[in-house]
């Protein structure tokens, strides 16, 4: 999981206000470029640069291969802003998922220093990304979540993205009866600790977690 | 992930000695009711008993679902013994799974207190199992599996099943060319703890485990 801040204060609704429209959609193939600079960023965020070795050909293999169906496989959410209003497009016939929108009002015009890197069409810029899949408890006898990633890049954060992209999530977990939404943050993380609580999830102190990955993988399973 | 511990020492080979053929192979909707038994024993060794609320018939639409694909989706390994020699049946010819057998040398007759418990068929008993799925590693770029149970039965204990059913698990990893193999242990199962570590295995300390579950879950998926 990642950076998030609490939702902004009471939105200025005045006439002279700035709005910012945005929109949560079913990522595609053609996001992949976007994803692959969001991870990365990510990954320098959470100081982890040396575990980052995805390329935009791995990702598009294993994210949209013909196993994986969104909310039953391997699922990411996306979230664009524009200074004008969203066109109808196809996003919103998808049998998936139907977006959800949201106004932000702002005191002053928005600057994104990265506007160019994560436009995505037009007037529209990626703002951040929520990775996910199913998961399964057998005590409960059914699925849940696993919350891989939630990234809302830097000029974008505190605006209460962080809280939209999560209960995109939860919403989804009510909606197909799961039992439970799971994820782990970094213990240096306070920001991401605090917003999480305030959500209303719990830390499972007595839980230990394990990895097993590179050579030991490899050795373990080639054992027999 | 459960109890286990480490192999068995040198195995006694000599004609006096007892043979214990065992075999993992994939569960299947007629395993249902040994599978539930399994789990509410497991979350009995856990202490966790006041979450446990599966039963036959929501594991069995969960588990057995068309959207699931073994080693693609919710996926059940089972481990059986039998004092006799596996016959040739439908489980050899498994397009998934082609089920691994090893025969354990014992010094003593086996006895087996849940023995009509557990029964499969004839002389076959369930030892255990093992329960995962893919998880993703957008760092990596690639899936790799988490692994939500892995429990042997007590009398079957510290006969080298945990090691077994865990490479079944890795070497089905490293055949798909996933990155890793993830899951959590309960900080108090110090035998589970050193065997895991045994494995190979690290425990990434950074890491807070959150879940989000029951009322909270509802409130958030309903907020919007």
């Amino acid at each position: 999981m990642a950076p998030a801040a609490p939702p902004n204060p009471t939105p200025e609704t005045t006439p002279s206000g700035h709005q910012l429209f945005t929109r949560i959609r079913l990522a595609t193939p053609s996001d992949i470029p976007h994803i692959h600079k969001l991870i990365h960023q990510m990954a320098v965020f959470e100081r982890l640069t040396h575990l980052f070795s995805a390329t935009e050909s791995s990702l598009s293999a294993t994210l949209f291969s013909p196993t994986v169906q969104p909310f039953h496989s391997f699922t990411i959410l996306l979230l664009e802003a524009s200074t004008t209003l969203f066109p109808v497009s196809t996003f919103d016939s998808n049998p998936f998922f139907k977006p959800l929108t949201e106004v932000v009002n702002l005191r002053l015009p928005f600057e994104d220093p990265e506007r160019e890197t994560f436009k995505s069409r037009d007037d529209v810029t990626v703002v951040g990304y929520v990775m996910f899949f199913p998961n399964y408890s057998t005590f409960l006898g059914k699925p849940g979540f696993y919350v891989e990633n939630l990234y809302v890049r830097e000029c974008y954060r505190r605006m209460g993205f962080g809280k939209m992209f999560f209960c995109a999530v939860t919403k989804e977990a009510v909606k197909m009866k799961y039992g439970r939404v799971d994820w782990v943050v970094l213990d240096w993380n306070v920001n991401a600790l605090r917003f999480y609580e305030e959500m209303g999830a719990e830390i499972v102190e007595e839980y230990k977690f394990f990895r097993l990955t590179g050579k030991p993988l490899q050795a373990s399973g080639h054992t027999h």
